[in-house]
């Protein structure tokens, strides 16, 4: 079993997208993360629902969450709008999150190594099989979809 | 829109479980990761699936990712073997990462600030109003899931 035949299809999105957009897709297909890209389809970094989610929390509310309650629905909404203003790229600034590769001849255990190592809920499989950093981005997979292939049945 | 209405059901467990029977219940239902309660339901931690990985590879692999591709199927199946003998409080020695919770009665803005700060991709739901570290968790809120109902149309 090798990375080729575990990667799956994962939308994927790029530095100059619109926030909005991005945040769409995550809710809209329930993903855990933002894989980002750059126009080869090189893994730039991955973008945990929560990073979107700091965005339209504003600095005061962070640091204070019991001003939050007095935050009601339109203010949430007013809030939300100010994502069609930024880009991913926007969203990259404070802490980037390095998108972990792996090539697709990568085994099970290199794969287990990799994600464990970055912290991430997910590792990017590319078409480089030297510099997979180099590669483009052809599938992702999960932890819960390697321990899937990894268990004894 | 309050806590009580996004709250979906979610599987746990618990600290005395068995990590091999954790790790199936993740890769089985495709969790991002796991949900741990005390025995009276109450938010003990959350466990990425990342986390479970780091359990399977060996220390040397892990300093040295190179030596991975060297482990062919066997071997990782053996590995896999040895969450049979652990628990999933041995999952929380190294580092335990807190399970955010918030009341039934949590606005959005709430729940979007815990989720920020806790950089979790949950949050758990408690019938606890006034101390809500002290309730059962009733269901959790995912950051897709919360997006879904913040943006606007």
């Amino acid at each position: 079993m090798r990375a080729r035949e575990l990667a799956a299809e994962y939308p994927t999105v790029t530095p100059s997208d619109s926030a909005m957009d991005a945040a769409r897709l995550l809710a809209g297909q329930g993903l855990p993360g933002l894989v980002v890209v750059d126009g080869e389809g090189r893994a730039v970094a991955v973008v945990p629902g929560s990073r979107l989610l700091r965005q339209i929390v504003p600095a005061h509310v962070r640091d204070d969450p019991a001003l939050a309650r007095v935050y009601d629905e339109r203010h949430a909404d007013r809030l939300c709008a100010k994502l069609a203003d930024r880009t991913v790229a926007d969203l990259l600034k404070d802490d980037r999150i390095p998108l972990p590769v792996v090539d697709l001849d990568a085994t099970v255990m290199e794969i287990a190594s990799v994600m464990a190592g970055a912290r991430s809920p997910v590792v990017a499989v590319t078409d480089n099989e030297r510099r997979p950093e180099e590669g483009a981005v052809v599938g992702v997979i999960t932890a819960a979809r390697l321990l899937e292939r990894l268990l004894p049945a």
